[in-house]
């Protein structure tokens, strides 16, 4: 019996953190005016080929999962969870505008496995759609410091803009763009000297590279560039960031401006961001996102549909808890009612606990098994209830990890617990 | 641009409800000793077609949608959330008995669309994995009544035991039992001449169609079949139906006998059951489940695991529960904050609210546009915020329902909401 190549179970201790985290994430978009959206895991192939998706040659449609209905139709597992937004999008023209939505659900890559790197994983995006004022791309923000704080995980989250990266490079006469901002973006992993390495591999002349430096320093600021640069896209890329700033500090938001930061994807065209946790040894984002106009108006056709969205990762934001927490809760039960002979007196009391909201489970186990299994789960509390306690119209409650056992009546149990 | 065949959006007021009828169902879960488990929605194709999950010949098999991965493995998408725990307990031999898991999540058949039939859908299943004892299937049945507690739909649960109804059409000489097991649980629907009709159709003889109606009756007790049956399964039956009637008085949960309840799936051993709305247009069962002792332990391979489960439908909750709310909401969201030339004050109200917890949204609108959005929503209040407001130290809170509006500062909204 296996389990197929690149999947897994998500057993109870790590379902029951996943919990946690997407509870606190949901908590957190609805608290900022997002609303929930399921899309189906199955799309038509055409839909996820389309050039404004994945497009023929991608990596994404290589790693797409194909399959066919009964109908001989050709379909696809979604690889990602915009895709389908923007096909929700393009089959329900009339919606309201601002749309604001959230989705949290398994998405598919057929790529090969690595540590990390696993063929289902969930995403979770949240995005505002047909807003192109620079209150959203603050929104956005705001929300991932938000969850953030929700999560209780420290984090910094970068900012830089496309706009002001794209004029940079025209500054410096850069025609690969492309080709630059990927070496741009690894400054903080391999350092100056590493990048100026790369760009001379990807044949950047001296000049551009040393221009591209004169700009690009993580001791950059927003107005120490604005006074060297003449370009107009990156002019106005400067002056979005200035507007998102003075917004995040009206909300009391704290980010940090970074000219290298430039983000993989090419669909960005204006804010792009990435929060990182402080002090963790994990050092992949644990949420990022950017402006992305383009893309929902080209799939519609010829509208412009201005988006802003954000993307927490799901799996490294609880590799990080974890660090925190060494030992992952197995149950969500409190207490485990070990019944002596008593089995009909101790479902009334199991009855009663739960009443009062205590997650309470009852043993079919001898007292020894009992206590096994409440220590193998490590349910906290165990109520031992024997017919000469029942007499005394008391239990006892014996706290799992201290050992300390007290003789006390069911309504002083619900109190204590 | 399309959906694919048989799948759906579940948009934002639908996925309101249905977060918060899974929100409840996992409350009751965990309340009552359940753990979640999250099993992949790709399993290995051989897992699927085993003889003792569907089987080669099966209906859920020819309904299996199938894949390959790059490796050319051969793979489908679960059509259901057992065959994943019957592989989950095979590939995890030494887990702590009882196993009490719960799992939501989508499963996929590839078969006609209907009415209320579509090719991807939620299943919600609970299931105590090694616990023979009639206490379990208790818990079961008070999970499954807590669950509509907490959903706030009143409902009948219906109980029978497999063994009793097998050991009946024994003592009736009945040989093809399924085939009369079918006709018998359609008495609620068609009434006792029509089962009989059917009875008669399906080649049974007079004599054994007065045997049988001389235990099936809507009137039939436990107590009075007892008096009549001689057959030794028949009367275990009635002794586990015993056990668990007494559990359940203790638990203080009702449930009715109903010696006609059959459940048309082949694998249950013992205790069946299933719960109807009471006063309600849907008709199908909202939740049912029962005793399956022989799955697992063959999956295995040739071991004894006893299991018990429930499941939840999640679509026909939903259509119960609109049937009371005509109007599902369309956001969470409970303040639109509508600033007039009064962005950057709005922006620390708006973090305001929310810090007090407070669903809130901030309009880049015109007020008649913010107004008409909020009103498309159906967000209950808008806060209007203009500069004179602000020079009071004020703003005005709008109920959009009643119309009248407030002059307010932002602590008394934040009191009043």
């Amino acid at each position: 019996m296996q389990l197929a190549k690149g999947v897994c179970d998500i057993e109870p201790s790590e379902k029951i953190l996943k919990n946690k985290v997407v509870d606190r994430l949901r908590k957190t978009f609805e608290l900022y005016g997002f609303s929930p959206l399921e899309t189906p895991l199955i799309e038509r192939y055409e839909t996820l080929a389309s050039k404004f998706a994945a497009g023929e040659d991608s990596d994404a449609l290589r790693e797409t999962f194909t399959l066919q209905d009964q109908g001989k139709r050709r379909l696809g597992l979604r690889f990602d969870l915009t895709v389908p937004l923007a096909r929700f999008m393009a089959m329900n023209p009339t919606i309201k505008m601002p749309f604001k939505r959230f989705e949290m659900g398994p998405v598919f890559r057929d790529g090969p496995i690595r540590a990390g790197r696993v063929r289902q994983f969930w995403q979770c995006d949240a995005d505002i759609i047909g807003n192109s004022s620079m209150l959203a791309d603050a929104e956005c923000l705001a929300v991932v410091a938000e969850g953030f704080i929700k999560l209780d995980i420290p984090v910094t989250i970068k900012v830089n803009n496309r706009k002001l990266l794209s004029g940079i490079l025209t500054q410096c006469n850069v025609n690969k763009k492309q080709d630059a901002i990927i070496a741009i973006d690894k400054l903080d992993k391999i350092g100056k000297t590493g990048v100026q390495k790369e760009l001379r591999e990807r044949k950047f002349t001296k000049k551009q590279i040393d221009a591209i430096f004169t700009f690009v320093s993580s001791r950059a600021t927003i107005s120490s560039l604005k006074k060297k640069l003449t370009d107009e896209e990156a002019l106005e890329g400067i002056k979005e960031l200035e507007e998102v700033f003075s917004y995040l500090k009206q909300m009391n938001v704290k980010v940090d401006f970074d000219v290298a930061l430039a983000r993989g994807l090419a669909y960005y065209t204006g804010t792009v961001f990435e929060a990182f946790a402080n002090k963790s040894k994990v050092t992949s984002s644990l949420s990022a996102g950017g402006r992305w106009d383009d893309m929902i108006g080209k799939f519609i056709g010829d509208k412009i549909v201005p988006a802003v969205g954000l993307s927490f990762g799901i799996v490294p934001i609880m590799e990080v808890l974890k660090e925190k927490t060494k030992l992952l809760e197995k149950t969500k039960t409190q207490v485990y009612v070990l019944p002596i002979k008593t089995e009909n007196e101790c479902l009334g009391i199991v009855q009663q606990l739960r009443k009062a909201g205590i997650n309470s489970d009852i043993s079919d186990k001898s007292i020894s098994k009992g206590l096994d299994y409440a220590d193998a789960l490590g349910i906290p509390y165990v109520l031992i209830v024997g017919k000469r306690e029942l007499a005394k119209k008391k239990v006892t409650l014996k706290n799992m990890k201290t050992g300390k056992e007290e003789l006390l009546t069911v309504n002083q149990v619900i109190k204590k617990l």
